[in-house]
């Protein structure tokens, strides 16, 4: 078999072969077929598309390049959950805590933040202490303790992904839903799941900006991890205005800490009510939707969640004190208050222009190498939908230097929309795949 | 401006600017775009398109990638004739001398063959002691003083081509119109023509296999060159049998001298006319075409052009007493006949499969960097549309290697295809954009 003829069968629009897509993935993964060759095959893919058994097939070779682990000798259901990323989006801080308390195993595996998105590795790291570098057996050895690992993904987890993530990010090879399942789902199968709860955004802080395009990705997603012996589920949510009213890692961390106190703001709490809820059910521990969503909703009003999360901090090095005071997370120094410019409703709050403004705070990066400050970032004080006085504060700036926040504020301002009347209410669940 | 943006836009089926264009030319002619960069947009630009602006810029900035060449201090009109590749067409050995003997100077810059079909240079090449390879300045010489300079691409002419054209090769992007037009004009273009005759092939031993594709090039092609200020004319010409009886690089020239001693197939005299007069028209040194074909066969005639070819070949290095004695070319030590299984007429002769059978033997390569054995080749015995008897000659292979001649006999013979009923007479020349 030649690269260059499985490159010309899919640019000629033919689905590719099983044993194809497994030649050319152990190719990329072996370095035997050079990065010239893999990306005029993503972009192929990209403008020609894959069914799903081509899908399929991709996202079993990307699975095959690594280790696939083996969580088989710890008893009790392993479930994840994972967001195509979104913008102040902490629930994973929320229901992973909250669905081991109610006895899910979760296996973790996340993401760093990139762009506008944030991302729960960074947001775990604002925790002091807290390392998400674990090896297979040191996340075992949490599961086995905490029932619960939060952790990065390691070298062994699916390397053909890396190395096509790299190129798709620099080759415009990144908008394509068969690229986009296989690299998603590759790392979820490869953690040894049983279940998968996905979180798919849609709107204008998401990576897809529609209901259609994100319900296609939706569709995909599921059908790849059932096809791969994971029973998998997703949510379609709202992803036009940032989740909750914090974005920024410590902020957030301490916004996921008022949700598990049985506090935080109602957005965030339904959406990780449902999220969790689903993993329970699909995790075999509860029966049905109601009762997996009043076991969660227990779990936060006895604190069991919030306990939980204590030990999962500690079982990874972090200082569990945070969790009871939060003076122990990083605080910027500096705060600076963005106000209405006149009366009216506040119509929106656009998610990705307060995802790029947290980013030039320093809360984000725009390449995979740079820090990240856990200190600022942005909280919302009058969210979408609440009538606002000229001089009102609508976003607080956590700042650390001036030429930063001179950057972000102009962004961050933009995100302002003022109306005279209410907005029409929109709901945060667009739609479910079970 | 970044790489990544530029194939983005492309992707979503936007038209480039000049800009974009160059600065991406530029980006692959200096090294600081990568080939996988590289790959992504040729992928793109093979299914997204480009129109003629487009393709127009690219081939401006691929001539601007390298010298284009100055012919301004030789009196007369420079006109050259390119082929986009066929079997046993070897007109450009018979046009180039006597479009040179009725006054215009050809500077033609030839390649070599690949996969099925054969090339200018490696037929030059069977002659004894022929340098394909002469600087700028000796090919000036050579213009001057035979009117004639045959040559191989320098290093200096489009370099940004070389390496596009190394890439398309093995990413399956080979088969676009707008990177084939640029890809052949930027050379042409930067060879300082004032005017340029293509013969674009369609048929089954073709690059475009039907005519409305070969026509679609041919006016890509023609618009290009217009577009930089050379005249442009292009024959769209049928490939479906080999062109001539001849296939094989010294074979090829013989047949050649044939024409130009006053014999040779009717086909590629007549083909040979048209193209040469065609050039003299372009030229400006015969009114019209009729006037212009007439003072062709009278080059052929006097014996004009086979002096000119004698001196063409005397001023490059070979030895000129080729012409006039056939055995100072290199011949294959063996001969094998394929025959009429059956009787019957010859319906079809199929090139592509003659083209890959004569590579086989040794006369075509498979990598542009495979020696080619100038002996070796296939003659027609019986072309299309004659009658024959069980056992008659069909194919004489001229081979060296018995395994060769093995690999080579079936492809022969699937070649030929008996019919009872003489088939239908199909024109040469299939159209013409003027």
């Amino acid at each position: 078999m030649r690269a260059v003829d499985v490159i010309v069968r899919k640019r000629d629009r033919h689905a590719l072969s099983a044993d194809e897509i497994r030649f050319f993935i152990d190719g990329v993964t072996s370095g035997s077929i050079p990065d010239y060759q893999a990306s005029a095959l993503l972009m192929a893919t990209l403008l020609c598309g894959m069914n799903a058994q081509e899908t399929a097939a991709l996202t079993d070779a990307m699975v095959r390049s690594g280790t696939r682990v083996d969580l088989s000798a710890l008893a009790g259901p392993k479930v994840d959950k994972h967001s195509t990323g979104g913008v102040g989006d902490k629930t994973s801080l929320i229901v992973a805590p909250l669905a081991a308390a109610c006895g899910v195993l979760v296996p973790m595996m996340s993401g760093r933040g990139l762009g506008h998105t944030g991302g729960t590795l960074d947001k775990l790291e604002a925790i002091p202490g807290f390392r998400v570098h674990l090896s297979l057996d040191e996340m075992k050895a949490a599961l086995a303790e905490a029932g619960c690992a939060m952790i990065g993904q390691t070298d062994r987890i699916a390397p053909a992904d890396r190395t096509l993530y790299a190129l798709r990010d620099v080759t415009g090879t990144v908008e394509s839903v068969p690229l986009i399942t296989a690299s998603i789902m590759s790392k979820k199968i490869a953690e040894g799941l049983d279940a998968l709860v996905l979180d798919v955004k849609a709107g204008r802080g998401a990576f897809m900006k529609d209901e259609a395009n994100a319900r296609r990705l939706a569709e995909s997603l599921v059908a790849v991890g059932r096809a791969s012996g994971v029973r998998t589920e997703a949510l379609i949510t709202a992803m036009d205005a940032p989740l909750g009213r914090a974005v920024g890692n410590a902020l957030e961390v301490s916004e996921a800490l008022d949700v598990l106190a049985g506090g935080g703001p109602a957005d965030l709490i339904d959406l990780s009510v449902a999220l969790a809820g689903r993993m329970l059910t699909l995790g075999g521990v509860a029966a049905d939707r109601a009762a997996a969503e009043a076991r969660v909703r227990e779990a936060i009003g006895s604190g069991a969640g919030l306990d939980r999360f204590r030990r999962i901090i500690g079982q990874q090095g972090g200082d569990p004190r945070v969790v009871d005071d939060r003076r122990r997370l990083p605080a910027a120094p500096r705060h600076d208050v963005l106000r209405a410019p006149r009366s009216g409703y506040v119509a929106a709050l656009d998610a990705e222009l307060i995802g790029r403004a947290s980013a030039v705070l320093g809360a984000g990066r725009e390449r995979v190498e740079d820090p990240v400050d856990p200190a600022v970032g942005i909280r919302v004080l009058a969210p979408r939908g609440v009538p606002v006085s000229a001089g009102d504060g609508v976003l607080e700036l956590h700042y650390r230097e001036t030429s930063r926040l001179d950057a972000a504020r102009p962004l961050a301002a933009r995100a302002i929309d003022l109306a005279d009347a209410p907005p029409t209410a929109t709901p945060l669940i667009l739609g479910a795949l079970a």
